[in-house]
């Protein structure tokens, strides 16, 4: 069955608007919102392509979650309440069994977070989706990447490397069955309260998206600070454990992107603190390392020190 | 020559925030924006597939141009004045030429509207763009497609068809040759100025994107009313008069999208009014029709009256 791009859009994607602040939704040339005063709209937007940020036939419910996911991690990791979105989806064909697992799966996370999809578009090309978030923070309590301190802590929520085994199990290059590595990859769960905890109480943040070593290079490199991260206070889950034990590249959690945990640095002498505004809803936080004045990213290992190349996944390799 | 996808980022489309309420602009998690006082935030998206928006190997100057201008018309269309836009672009390699060229196409139009760039994202893939636009219009003027009223006077800037008689150039199917034609096609000008001299002014206002059929009829169909236009009144430049006299398809001008001109109503006894509105800065505009009380889109011509289907350019056409 075929339906007209705006049938289409309007049967799965509009809904009665939930939120006070939206006065006009989708359906008009552009939604009107209504800002939290005082405060200001943190922005950000993120394209999944087929077959570079997820694998060809992979299942519409979870992609659904996972291109909304994506953006939200980037509004927790910017300390920001997220409210508003809007999606941008180019399909081959209009499929509507597709479409309807898609929506599920989008809305469903957007209202566990009480996000509004008020705007959006409905082309015809190669699978790929665009989502913009906009949130609210105030500009004192934001959090950037730029405020690391000689000294701090640098902390992580969750655990670590689970996205990269996940990716590594449905390319049939581990014999690792681990369920919840392929669910960490296709349904990460951002990181939305734990970020608006560390609004106004961290020093730097960013989530891990693109690889720790990565994402925590560009933290390093936007505050003008090194760090040396500790191998043994890596939260490494047993399925990675297993993973390495078996021969599995040890450096793959350091590298491999997905995870969508928060990366952030606290002055270690508000650690009891960080703790108390962490349990307060069950979100596990450890401390990995610590920020210090030489540039650059270190691993400490085996009584050794490693120097970690900060380049994580890039979509276009620099050549040598 | 290949370069890293976040030097890629930063060469072309990083510059120092213009506008003063950029607190912070690309390089981190999320942009952070303050909103005027008072104001609502206007949201749109728009994405542009190649060989489907646009054909495969468009000037990418002219392209940059057109996936801004078609977003900062939705912005027109609303009353708003446009502030922030993000870009999400997705390209098949890295190609310096094609980035500094495409760049400078969008950098260009956006310094006319005194636009500021905040957010992207770059990946690789099929080429698309997706542009999403923010700006502010207060509550009370924001022109909806919803306000059309019996009796108004339906009025269209600009002119109309050069956009579908460019394309029909393009692919070899007319033998007229016309510039003027071809420039609209890949270099629209969103009615920017126009659509915030008609805020708080006309009772409804859509912009021309999938045609004048189809986008009219949107407008009708949220209003709940009719219309009905008259051939004579349509502003058809010389060439489009051309093409009709040489055996072109003389409803063309009514189905082909992408002119971007503003469709609004306004009540008659306004139609002074409108006028110095409107001259203040140069924008033509004319009376082509009437809303009437009777549901559907009909044409004046020739002492005949035309029923005319409302369904314009749909990326999914429904099957019958």
């Amino acid at each position: 069955m075929s339906l007209g791009e705006f049938e289409l859009i309007r049967r799965f994607f509009t809904r009665p608007t939930r939120r006070a602040d939206v006065q006009l939704g989708v359906g008009d040339d552009c939604a009107l919102l209504r800002p939290s005063p005082g405060k200001c709209v943190a922005m950000t937007v993120d394209t999944l392509v087929e077959g570079i940020h997820f694998l060809a036939g992979t299942d519409p419910g979870r992609l659904g979650h996972k291109c909304l996911a994506v953006n939200l991690s980037d509004q927790a990791a910017m300390g920001a309440a997220p409210a508003w979105v809007s999606l941008a989806i180019t399909l081959p064909q209009s499929d509507e069994a597709w479409l309807s697992a898609f929506a599920k799966g989008f809305l469903d996370l957007a209202d566990q977070y009480g996000v509004d999809l008020v705007g959006g578009d409905t082309t015809r090309g190669p699978l790929s989706i665009t989502v913009q978030a906009l949130g609210f923070v105030s500009e004192r309590d934001a959090l950037h990447r730029s405020g690391a301190k000689v000294g701090d802590g640098i902390y992580l929520t969750g655990d670590l490397g689970l996205a990269g085994l996940g990716l590594e199990i449905l390319q049939g290059r581990t014999s690792i069955v681990a369920k919840e590595a392929v669910d960490r990859l296709e349904m990460p769960q951002p990181r939305v309260q734990a970020g608006q905890a560390l609004a106004g109480f961290a020093n730097a943040c960013i989530d891990v998206s693109d690889g720790l070593s990565a994402d925590l290079g560009h933290l390093l490199e936007a505050s003008g600070v090194g760090a040396t991260l500790d191998w043994t206070a890596l939260p490494l889950p047993s399925a990675i454990r297993r993973y390495i034990a078996q021969g599995g590249d040890e450096w793959m959690p350091l590298r491999a992107g997905d995870d969508y945990e928060l990366c952030f640095t606290v002055s270690t002498d508000r650690e009891d603190e960080l703790a108390l505004r962490m349990e307060a809803f069950g979100c596990s936080c450890v401390r990995i390392g610590h920020i210090d004045r030489q540039g650059g990213l270190r691993l400490r290992k085996d009584r050794r020190v490693f120097p970690i190349s900060a380049s994580g996944f890039q979509h276009f390799p620099p050549c040598g």
